[in-house]
């Protein structure tokens, strides 16, 4: 299978440039430890990288035809942001039921809604696509999406240059693919490290298994991290498989504990699935190899309640 | 009265450099704002860039008899920081009943605290000075202080060169001194102006009469920004009076509902004192000039029950 290269990421940071946020390492409450906060981008997410150079990469006829996805969290709303910022039409179709905040952002961001039975999502972005011939911008399955999250492995190594261990969360194994490529490309002795819920460990299986195993969402429900509950795909998990050193997992109580910490000690604010790698630093330390540590903290779109919440703990 | 200049604050920064995170300019939820995010220094505040040039300006023998205050505020836990970063005895004395997570940093940070009752805090900082030599370093009525926190106006021109208004909070008027000294000198035709609560606009008071006008704890004691109930000392209000464009107020309603929208959408964590300069363009806009704006959040040191309520707003 045809892997992103370095050349992939450098190029997709020249596209991302203009839109994305350069966030910088912010030293963490000890010495050695510095957070990547992607949580401060326009939309809250690391997604915004993916999304800016999968929709740069289109032709102009396809950019005149817009975009569509199926995705109602931060995919989504960062395809929405991108678009915009290029004046390409977006749609997302979203499944009724989803937060009424989540559907006011997208469409604050200029797309179109369509709101559809949970179940009919796939099948509405591709009739969406058929129809308009928008093309469809996956959340993580796609070569220009992991290039795009890869930037986010580039900005690491500028800004520390011997740096020693990056811990990155897993979901679908974009943001980890492109980070393990742009960090191994350019610094092959620096441990890179996925981090997931113990909750949805599919990731950890399917590097085990050598295939893509999945974790039936009534399995994965129950963890907090609502961003990490998808699996890999083929793709990712080849990427995984020859550039990412091994995954950490940490519990519900660990991810929790690490959003508040986040909020007090580092004042940002961390959704539940933008806060693992740090969980796997605070409480799994034992597990990771020593030295100067970067944990990319992917997003802070939480549930004011939710982070309420973690702030007792 | 002899006023910080610009090349004072250039020699600050290239002190303050090695131990203050240099805090980009995050682009806020609108297009020409941004936030200059000092809640993301190590202490939580903009106070370390004063406390750091402060203690660096000491000469050897000053240093290794160490520094003394009395603020168990951010001064206290900036000042216990600037100290050990260069290896000099601290005490910070501290009124008794004051907050036991206070306390707990201050010591974190290697730092001798003294509890005292609160009338006597100034009385015994001076007599730990005497008796010990160290040199007292107060919040924000000295010159080095206010150089170092000018740092700030030297960064914010640096990354926006064309910057057309500049907001900040106003306490005792150390931030506000610095940053309108290092950007008008840099950029006369930039707006910078200071904000305050309603419930503290002493500052606003002393610039209408030409001398330091005090607002009693009686009055002050209602705002929720505890950090800006201090008044103006002779010189601030000379720095203030010979380089800032004006005053705006804001009130208790509006600072909280900033801290809540800062946590939302633009996820950083703000306490109130720290969120007042991003009320004013909320809240206040049609008293500020149009143009490229950047807000000052000074701080983001919150009680996490004022947060958990602000997030409900």
């Amino acid at each position: 299978m045809d892997l992103v290269t370095l050349d992939d990421i450098r190029s997709a940071a020249d596209r991302v440039g203009p839109v994305v946020f350069r966030t910088p390492l912010v030293p963490a409450w000890e010495t050695g430890l510095w957070i990547k906060p992607e949580s401060l981008q326009p939309v809250g997410s690391f997604k915004l990288r993916g999304a800016v150079n999968a929709v740069a990469r289109l032709d102009p006829v396809a950019r005149a035809r817009g975009v569509v996805t199926h995705s109602s969290g931060n995919h989504g709303q960062a395809l929405a942001y991108a678009a915009r910022a290029v004046g390409a039409p977006c749609t997302v179709v979203v499944p009724q039921g989803a937060p009424q905040i989540k559907i006011d952002k997208i469409r604050a961001y200029g797309a179109e809604v369509v709101l559809v039975p949970p179940s009919e999502r796939l099948v509405e972005a591709r009739r969406v696509a058929a129809d308009t011939g928008r093309t469809i911008v996956p959340p993580y399955d796609h070569r220009d999406v992991i290039a795009g999250q890869g930037t986010i492995g580039l900005e690491i190594v500028a800004d520390l240059p011997d740096v020693d261990v990056v811990l990155v969360p897993v979901g679908g194994g974009g943001l980890a693919s492109g980070v393990a490529t742009a960090v191994k490309a350019l610094r092959p002795s620096t441990t890179v490290l996925g981090v997931e819920p113990e909750l949805a460990a599919d990731a950890r299986d399917s590097l085990a298994a050598g295939e893509v195993v999945v974790w039936e969402v009534d399995r994965t429900w129950r963890t907090s991290a609502d961003g990490l509950r998808t699996h890999l795909s083929p793709l990712t998990l080849a990427h995984l498989r020859a550039r990412l050193d091994g995954i950490v997992t940490v519990s519900e109580e660990e991810i929790a504990a690490t959003v508040g910490r986040l909020t007090r000690d580092a004042r940002l604010v961390a959704e539940p699935s933008g806060a693992v790698a740090l969980a796997a630093r605070l409480f799994r330390a034992a597990e990771l190899p020593a030295g100067r540590t970067v944990a990319v903290l992917s997003g802070g779109n939480v549930d004011p309640a939710v982070l309420a919440s973690a702030l007792e703990r």
